[in-house]
């Protein structure tokens, strides 16, 4: 049967690796994911976003700017959702994203589309999510860039996207009280919440992440709801280390080992 | 000689209060302050105000709903500033404040004008202050407002003014690249953000206020200046309490015991 062929190329492990590509265990539900530290890994960002990302039974979700599909995977395994898409642009990384799906026999759950965050509402129906996330790039094209067409220049800095479109296309996607989840950088914390308001998507919860508890944090997860009324509820702070190499007890809750 | 007359009167404590006031030592150059539990008593928010503002030498500052004086006075003992200034619409509260300012010696450093945060603009010459600070009414009138006519009520509520009159104000008092400082509670951050940049006081540094590390904060400082750029520093987070009833160290630090 086609379906028990397919079943059986996709245990076979190496076949779906490319050059450069290894498979890092997830430690949860036995799922694996495609990383290649030249091109595409995920970082703490992504983990804790979908510690964040409240997804309910039979809820829909899709992720803007994939990368390895890392988000939909993790959300896959944590939560009750119905259904995962994951919007990718580069092809390279969009072809992890979908061979890691495979890996994890997820197809049913989870679908990977290459395309272009900005025309999102367009590839998909609009007011048709319950939620979307995102880990968008981070870094204007001001910030430091040397070479643009490099993936992770591309998947760091607003190269082939903004801030405002992640957030115009998101707030497109979502039905009405649907909820956005994104993790950024705290230095555009103001032109977050100004831009999640001008699209509708009022700022409900906030959370920063400080890698000690004295200092500065170093990313704030926010989430917003499509026609939410003004009130937002900042939660007590992550904090990710104890001493150096060392996460506190919370964090390995989060990862979910 | 009137001076010293007048010093003798200042000096003979009992005679500057009314009935149901009370000296509390702020534990700062020997200063106190006149309270009444009744109408007016100053809080944490003040304080951990007072630490947060930078007032730098030769600088002149003004705060708006001034209260007892807190802040002036507070101001005036730990910074090198020139001269302060407090604006308190409430004539009760106002009389505890311009007696305050006496029993400490202070009426060549700090004016307490009796008057409405609305009219601040044309009460003092605008663009003619470094430095604004406001520890405002944090409910707007429809949060559990029981008499409106109350001293309290008016301190707390948004009852004689707004959020958006107070920053509407203060960006005005400012000159450019003048700071404006402010404690509010953390709900109201986005509404905050938007007001702040709406008058061009853009937010620049942010600071979360925990009873303890595990809770939800409940209070925020923002540091905004008149006509800069987008970027917000968040700082690391005030933990108040050690256990119940025990400051932890630094507040004691910010309290200048």
């Amino acid at each position: 049967m086609i379906c028990d062929d397919n079943r059986e190329t996709i245990r076979s492990d190496e076949e779906l690796l490319y050059p450069g590509e290894r498979f890092d265990d997830l430690q949860r539900n036995h799922y694996k994911i495609i990383q290649n530290p030249k091109n595409f890994c995920f970082g703490i960002d992504a983990v804790l976003l979908s510690a964040f990302t409240k997804v309910k039974k039979g809820e829909t979700a899709i992720d803007l700017g994939t990368g390895n599909g890392i988000l939909p995977i993790l959300l896959e395994a944590k939560t009750q959702g119905k259904h995962f898409t994951g919007l990718e642009i580069q092809e390279e990384i969009f072809s992890m994203a979908v061979r890691s799906v495979k890996a994890n026999h997820l197809e049913a759950k989870i679908d990977i589309v290459c395309g272009d965050i900005k025309e999102a509402s367009s590839l998909f129906k609009p007011s048709s999510f319950q939620v979307v996330t995102s880990n968008p790039p981070y870094m204007n094209v001001h910030h430091g860039l040397k070479n643009p067409r490099l993936p992770k220049a591309i998947a760091r800095h607003e190269i082939l996207c903004t801030l405002e479109d992640v957030i115009r296309e998101a707030s497109k996607l979502l039905e009405v009280n649907g909820r956005f989840y994104i993790v950024h950088r705290p230095f555009r914390l103001v032109e977050l919440f100004h831009l999640m308001t001008t699209y509708q998507l009022e700022p409900k919860t906030l959370q920063m992440v400080h890698p000690y508890i004295n200092k500065e944090p170093t990313m704030v997860l926010v989430e917003g709801r499509k026609g939410g009324a003004p009130m937002i509820t900042t939660l007590p702070p992550i904090v990710v280390y104890e001493a150096k190499g060392t996460y506190r007890p919370e964090i390995y809750e989060l990862y979910g080992f």
